[in-house]
C-alpha cells in the first residue's frame, strides 16, 4: 500500500502538471500558488487527465503550498452553508447579515464594511480606485504581488523596496519614499503579518508610519493572516477606522475560516475611501459563502483551535528543520520560510516528486522555501521529503526536470 | 390555517420591509429586484426581525420579483456542487473545466470564455473597461439598467433611445446614434430577449445592427434570458464570436439553471476584447458554482424541463389575463409584463401584502407590471391576488402605504 502510494506520487508529477497547463479556471500551483485569489486566462496547453484522475492525484498530495487552511472548515460553518441552499437561485433572499456581524466582530460600523469576492479582490480594485492616471503604490520586495501585478496591468507603478536583512518591512524607506513621491503616489502597501516571510509589523513601527507619511495619503493594510498572530508586539490596524483614518484594511474567510475557494474577503475603512472601491466591487457575493462567514465570526472556538495547532505545528515543524541544520525565519502565520543554501525553484519540483505541494518562489528570496502549515500527517509527510529532497547534493536535484 | 397565513402575509410587509432596509449584503427587493447582481451598500435602517423571522416570512411570499428560476436548482448540478464540498478551502484545485464546457456548449473557443460573478459583472467591468474617460453607451429605454448605472458611477453617460410603441428595440436609431456619435461611443448595448419586456430582437435586426454600425464598434449582447427564447426569428449571436467581430455575449447561470446566489455567469468574445475587461474582474469563482455550472451545462434535459414548464405558466397565465381584458406584451423570457392601465407601485405594495413578490416599476413603462414565472403554485397566487387587487379601484390602491 505505501509502496503503491509512492509509485502514483512519482507518477503524479507529469501528469499533474498536463492537468494543470490545461485548467484554465481553477488557480494554477505554478503560477499562482500564493495563497490568494488568482485572476483567470490560462489557456489551454496540451493533453490533459480526466478530470477524475486529476481530482484523485491532486487529492493524494500534501497541501504545503498556498497557505490554505487544511483543517478545513469548522461544522458550525458548514451547517450555517448547507442551512442555505434554499436561496441558491435568489436575488432577493433577506441576507446573511454579514456586514453586521463583521462589524460586531471588529468594533466598527457596517458601513466601514465593503465585502468583496476574497480579500484579493480588495487588493485589485484599490489599484484600479486609486491607482489610475499613473500614479504609483508603495511597498516591500518580496510581498504578496497581487498589488504589483494589478498595477501593471492597469499600466500603474510600483515602488518596491526591499526587506530588510531581517527580513522586516523598512519603515524608514518607506515613509521616505512616501514622502519623497508623495505627489505621485495612490498608496502605500502594507501586508501584516507579510507574506511570504511570516514577519509582523510590530505596532510601534505602524504607528511610526501612520505619523509620518503625508497627511491623507491612503495605506492599505493587508491582514489576511491577522488570526493566527500571538505576538504581542503586533495589534491589527482595524482602530484606525474608527480614528477616521484613510486606511483600507483587507481581511479574508480564506485562512483561519478555511473557506478560501468560496471567495469572501472585505476591506474595512471610512465610507468615502470603500465608496471609490465599491464602484469597481464586482457584485453581491455567494450566499452560501455569506451564511458561512456570519458563523465563521461567531465560533471564536474553531478559530482558536485553528490557531494553536496551526502555531503548535508550525513551531514543531520548525524546530525539526533547526535540528537539521536550517534556518526557519520565525513567522506569525500559517506558513513559513525555510533557507535552503540553495537554489529552491529544482527543490520545489523533488517536493512534488514526492507527493507533498510547496511554495513557489519568491523573488529574490530565491534560496528561501515557503512552507504552509498543513495536519500533522502532511508536516510529517514534509519532514520525510525534506530529508530526503535535501540528502541530494544541489546540482542533481532538478534531474529529470 | 388559510386564515392564519393570510394573516401572517398582511403583517408581513412592514416586518419584511424593515428587515430589508436593514440588510446590507444580499441584494434589495425594492431597489435591486432587477433580475441580476446588485452592488452593495445598502446602510442599516432602523430595527429589523430576527433573522430566522426574516427568513420565514420571505420563504412563504409566492417569489416573482426578481427573473429567477422558481423550479431549483437540478440535482444533477446539485450533486456536481456537494461532491466539491472537499475543494471549498482550496486554491490550487484540479479546477473544474468551465471554460471548456462553455466552449463546446456554444461552440467556440476557450480563450473566448471570460468566467464572471454573474453576468452582472460583465455588465459592470465593461464599462470600466471601454467607457472610462467620457465615452458613452448607447442602448434603449427601459432596457436592465445595470450597465446605464455603472456608467452613471464611473461618470460616463448614456444615450438611451426609447422603445417602439410595440416595445421592440428600434434598430434604425440605435444605428444613427451610433454613427452620429461613433467618436464618442465606447460600445452599443443590445438586452435580447430585452429586460423587463421579454422582446427579442430578430436575427435579421441583430444582422442590420452589425452591418451598419461603425466597423469595430463593440456591442454588448446581453443573453441572460436566450435559454428560453423558442421564436425561430430569434438566434444567438454566439457565431459573431467565432467571425471575430467586436462582439461581448453576457450569458449566466442564474436564469436556465437556477443558480442566482452562487454568482456564476460568462463573457464570451474575442480574447483580445476580453483582456481588456478581465483586468477588471474579480478574480476566480466559486468553486462550487464552477462545478454547478459544468453540470448544468451537460444537463440538456433538465434545461429543457425547465424551458418548457416556464413558458407553459407563462402562456396559460398570460391567457388568463387576457381573458381578464389586461394587455400582455408577448414575451420570450421567464417574465412578461401586463398592462395594468393605471400607475403600477400601489399595486406592488398591494401585491406584497397578498404575499406575493412582483417586478419593480420600470419607468418610462410605470402602467406596467413585470411578473417573473413561478411555478404552478405561485402562478394561482399571482392570479387570485390579481384579480383581488385590480378589482379595487386604482385611487385606493395605495392605502396605508
Amino acid at each position: 500500500m505505501e509502496d503503491r502510494n509512492a509509485v502514483s506520487r512519482r507518477k503524479f508529477v507529469g501528469g499533474l502538471a498536463a492537468a494543470i497547463g490545461y485548467v484554465s479556471t481553477g488557480p494554477n500551483l505554478d503560477l499562482f500558488a500564493q495563497g490568494r485569489a488568482a485572476g483567470q486566462g490560462r489557456q489551454p496547453a496540451g493533453p490533459t487527465l480526466s478530470s477524475a484522475d486529476a481530482e484523485a492525484q491532486y487529492d493524494a498530495m500534501a497541501k504545503l503550498a498556498n497557505n490554505e487552511n487544511n483543517f478545513g472548515i469548522p461544522d458550525s460553518v458548514m451547517k450555517a452553508m448547507t442551512d442555505h441552499w434554499k436561496y441558491a437561485g435568489r436575488y432577493g433572499y433577506p441576507g446573511a447579515g454579514v456586514q453586521q456581524a463583521i462589524a460586531e466582530y471588529d468594533g466598527i460600523k457596517p458601513e466601514n464594511v465593503l465585502l468583496s469576492h476574497g480579500s484579493g479582490e480588495i487588493l485589485s480594485i484599490i489599484g484600479t480606485a486609486l491607482l489610475q492616471g499613473g500614479k504609483k503604490v508603495i511597498g516591500v520586495d518580496p510581498t504578496y504581488a497581487s498589488v504589483y501585478s494589478h498595477a501593471s496591468n492597469i499600466k500603474a507603478e510600483a515602488i518596491r523596496i526591499p526587506l530588510t536583512k531581517d527580513h522586516r518591512q523598512p519603515m524608514d524607506q518607506i515613509i521616505e519614499a512616501a514622502n519623497k513621491y508623495k505627489d505621485e503616489v495612490g498608496f502605500v502597501y502594507i501586508c501584516n503579518p507579510n507574506n511570504p516571510t511570516g514577519v509582523i509589523v510590530k505596532k510601534q513601527e505602524m504607528k511610526q508610519l501612520m505619523e509620518s507619511i503625508p497627511a491623507g495619503m491612503p495605506v492599505l493594510i493587508d491582514e489576511a493572516y491577522h488570526h493566527y498572530v500571538d505576538d504581542p508586539d503586533y495589534a491589527t490596524s482595524m482602530p484606525l477606522v474608527n480614528e477616521g483614518r484613510q486606511v483600507i484594511i483587507a481581511r479574508t474567510f480564506s485562512k483561519i475560516a478555511g473557506m478560501a475557494a468560496l471567495r469572501i474577503g472585505y476591506a474595512a475603512g471610512p465610507p468615502e475611501l470603500l465608496q471609490k472601491l465599491r464602484v469597481y466591487q464586482g457584485g453581491v457575493i455567494n450566499v452560501l459563502a455569506q451564511y458561512g462567514a456570519v458563523a465563521a465570526l461567531k465560533d471564536k472556538a474553531a478559530m482558536a483551535d485553528v490557531k494553536a495547532k496551526t502555531i503548535a505545528l508550525r513551531e514543531k515543524t520548525a524546530k525539526d528543520l533547526k535540528a537539521l541544520g536550517y534556518e526557519v525565519i520565525p513567522s506569525q502565520a500559517n506558513f513559513f520560510m525555510v533557507g535552503l543554501r540553495r537554489e529552491v525553484q529544482p527543490v520545489i519540483t523533488a517536493f512534488r516528486e514526492e507527493g507533498v505541494l510547496v511554495g513557489r518562489p519568491f523573488p529574490p528570496m530565491t534560496q528561501h522555501l515557503r512552507v504552509s502549515v498543513g495536519t500533522a500527517e502532511e508536516m510529517d509527510r514534509f519532514l520525510v521529503a525534506f530529508k530526503k529532497v535535501m540528502a541530494r547534493p544541489a546540482t542533481t536535484t532538478a534531474q529529470g526536470q
